[in-house]
């Protein structure tokens, strides 16, 4: 029987079946588009059964098999490498469970980010990882161990990750992990496979932790003459013990093209940076902490300390903070970059990539989550050809993943490796930390069929 | 050459090995002594290369290793299964850096949980871990992912591990995870390590994540007429908002124990059950939260809101608490379980374990952390003969964690599996979880050299 035969008697409905030429470019890429690979087959699967089945037969014929799931990731984590099969969670999208008794609600693996926090909030719940696309599935940010913007108070995806119902490479089906809050019970399986890019197995529903609704929150926008003062803030606020939810910081130069992307101006235009603090809890607890970061703030050179006076400008200053990276994008290609380095280190590890920027001339725009020493840089290509682009870029980065390293950061913080910087994670790791990574993905996945070639895997 | 030139050869120093029938029996052991096993050497190591030297030496001759802590864990964990080395961890207890700008500390893995609580508060830092036994090592602390007191707002251990040095089977050093706070870079070995019971690799430094003090902390203590409206009570305190850092739960009849062992009374005698809360923050913060629940728990049957009047008398409180499972102990021979289940389902779980305890004869008593649905029971031999007990324990116990798990429950919350759980757990886990579990252990120790024959390894 052929290959499409094959997959049409798993499936049985062709309607979610395309095949080869069909397969619409952006199903072969990322949300970039710029690394494209090619499939035989992108399966929109509807059921835990078809996946396994799906799976058990790439296994047997040792087929390559993408999941995806709203490919918004930027590092080309669902650019298929060897052909194969793309497993598509789009449909698996619905709401399994809510059970406020154990905090807990149990989706598909496919739901998108927006819609499973608007149902949690609609119960009066809060589900805190908020990374910054929405658009995202809740598959996707598990494989990635996203971040995001409460990452200081509330931690990151793993954090509210309950259990998983996951298949494995031979189509077997299990749950890892469950509603327990405490496990102490054999290997973590479900601590290993958040973050593992979908190369040890893949999700097909996700118990998630969900906590009572924040009743109170403040969001405010701290301006700095020069971005040295304002980084070198984050520390302090850090030391207040005012429990901030978001600490975030961007150049004025991104701010600008943020403002020209939407629309929207923020204050003091003067600064050279600025800092989006969010803080939340009791209402009294919220006003106490504002006021103790307010000192801080303006001893240590804050321009102004400007609290957002209505919900819409609320929504609005976010807004600027949200669109950063489709802002850049506007202007020129740039590849974005995701780096952690230690909470005292951002400093001195920002002043290297603006000393770097000057010396080699290519732009690289820095803002993130500096209260969790996670930078994003965006790297500007200009006009540069597209042979220029390839080979300046990569020496670039290489000097300031190197740099990273050295003041002990990493590749990703919150991004994950995928494609695009598996040559510096690769280049930077430990041979003994590949090697473990390496052997545990053969364990469990023998054939390499699961996004192979992407990340750590050799 | 002979086993013990080459150990000696290793270690260079005889103060620090001990052979064969030298070795005392409590290094044979877990913290009751009654399960005894039998190794060749006994080596306390004093640094990283020596654990390495060992290791590698093990690992070409096929020899299992045992590492241990301080032994304080309940389950047989340290009971050596096939001869071989021991490697006790009481003499790497040095703190090595205390690095206040990054929130962390770093540690030897051998270091007394006491003695780092101290170090870290006297620096007005908090480690919140905080597990019934102070005399626990780190180390085991991490191998276990223990619990504790303060899991409810605070989370278990796994939660302030930011980067382990850790030695492989074969010998290798290497470090997983950082000092960074977010990690997206290739798979968690860090969290696959922890909570692994030294079945995977070798712990000898630890980068803890410590937090500013807590201004202020309130401890309060709650009676009840009877064990399930306190027990009910635990659900409507979890959903009123107010953050307890301690929800513990614990009958009156094991309280009268506590009582017995310590000479300290509680208020209420008449009470079923007490609840024991605490909570942690700013004063005004607290004072708002013991509000909101005391009118929860006295709208709920509770006989009385008790607020301990000096911090001598909290001490009383909180000594009787931590020494039920010594208390019991002193009057007879009990097995410590600890079961974790749903938090929705504790009180089902206590009243199935009540039932039982009646329809069969023996004893549980039943205590722990209510507030994450950690229940531990004390099942009393009494004047069994040790054939009875063995045969009746067994079938009791596999009643009691069928139930446990039928109600979506786990086999361990904090304590781990170690040997006395094995069965239980092997018996309850899904056969590709254990599958997997084991793949991943050979994927990593080849030769099967690490705490072989313990917890989930076939
Ligand atoms: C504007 C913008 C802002 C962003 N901001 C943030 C941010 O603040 N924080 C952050 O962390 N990220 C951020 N991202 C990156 C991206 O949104 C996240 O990585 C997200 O988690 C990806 O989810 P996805 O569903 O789109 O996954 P995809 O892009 O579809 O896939 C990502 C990886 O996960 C794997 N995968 C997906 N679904 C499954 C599954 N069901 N089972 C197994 N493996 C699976 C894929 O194979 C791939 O390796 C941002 C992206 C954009 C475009
Ligand atoms: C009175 C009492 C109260 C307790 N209360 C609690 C509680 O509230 N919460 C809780 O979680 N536990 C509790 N425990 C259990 C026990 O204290 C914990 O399991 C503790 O974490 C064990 O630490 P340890 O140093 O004694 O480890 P050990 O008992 O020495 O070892 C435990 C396991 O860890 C492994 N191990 C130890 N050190 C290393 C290392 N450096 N590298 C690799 N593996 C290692 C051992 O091989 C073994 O498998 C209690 C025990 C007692 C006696």
């Amino acid at each position: 029987m052929s290959f499409k035969t094959d997959i049409l008697q798993i499936i049985k409905d062709e309607s979610r079946v395309v095949f080869d030429k069909q397969i619409e470019g952006r199903f072969l890429s990322d949300t970039l588009g710029r690394l494209v690979g090619k499939a035989d087959a992108l399966v929109f699967a509807a059921s835990t059964e078809e996946v396994s089945a799906l799976l058990k037969y790439a296994d047997a014929n040792k087929i390559s098999v993408t999941p995806r799931g709203a490919g918004t990731n930027l590092v080309g984590s669902t650019v298929p490498q060897n052909g194969g099969i793309i497993i598509d969670f789009s449909k698996m999208n619905k709401i399994l469970e809510f059970d406020a008794d154990t905090f807990t609600a149990t989706v598909e693996s496919g739901i998108l980010l927006k819609d499973f926090q608007a149902f949690v909030e609609s119960k009066g719940f809060f589900y805190p990882p908020d990374p910054g696309e929405k658009s995202a599935s809740i598959g996707g940010n598990i494989a990635t161990n996203a971040g995001g913007m409460r990452a200081v108070k509330y931690g990151v995806t793993r954090d509210y990750v309950r259990g998983l119902e996951v298949v494995l490479a031979d189509g077997s089906v299990t749950w890892v992990g469950s509603k327990n809050v405490k496990d102490a019970s054999g290997l973590s399986l479900k601590n290993l496979i958040i973050g593992s890019e979908g190369t040890l197995a893949v999700i097909t529903k996700c118990i998630l932790k969900i906590i009572p609704k924040p009743e109170y929150s403040k969001s405010v926008l701290v301006p700095f003459a020069d971005l040295e003062s304002g980084i070198s803030t984050v520390q302090k606020i850090l030391f207040a013990n005012a429990n901030p939810t978001a600490v975030e910081f961007v150049e004025r130069k991104v701010v600008e093209l943020g403002e020209k992307f939407t629309g929207i101006k923020y204050p003091h235009p003067e600064a050279a940076a600025y800092l989006l603090l969010t803080f939340d809890g009791k209402q009294n607890e919220v006003k106490e902490n504002l006021e103790i970061i307010k000192n801080v703030v303006l001893q240590n050179g804050a321009l102004d300390f400007v609290i957002p006076e209505s919900p819409e400008r609320l929504e609005e200053i976010w807004k600027v903070r949200g669109c950063l990276v489709k802002a850049v994008e506007a202007t020129s290609e740039q590849e974005p970059v995701d780096l952690v380095v230690p909470i005292d280190k951002v400093a001195e590890f920002i002043e290297f990539v603006n000393k770097t920027q000057k010396k080699v001339g290519m732009q690289m725009v820095a803002f993130g989550h500096a209260g969790d020493g996670n930078v994003h840089l965006c790297v500007v290509r200009g006009s540069r050809s597209e042979e220029e682009w390839k080979t300046e870029l990569q020496k670039n980065m290489e000097c300031v993943y190197s740099k990273a390293y050295e003041l002990g950061g990493l590749t990703s913080g919150e991004h994950g490796i995928g494609l695009s910087k598996r040559h510096y994670f690769l280049k930077e790791t430990k041979n003994t930390n590949l090697q473990m990574m390496n052997a545990i993905k053969t364990s469990l996945d023998p054939h390499h069929i699961l996004n192979n070639k992407i990340s750590y895997v050799l």
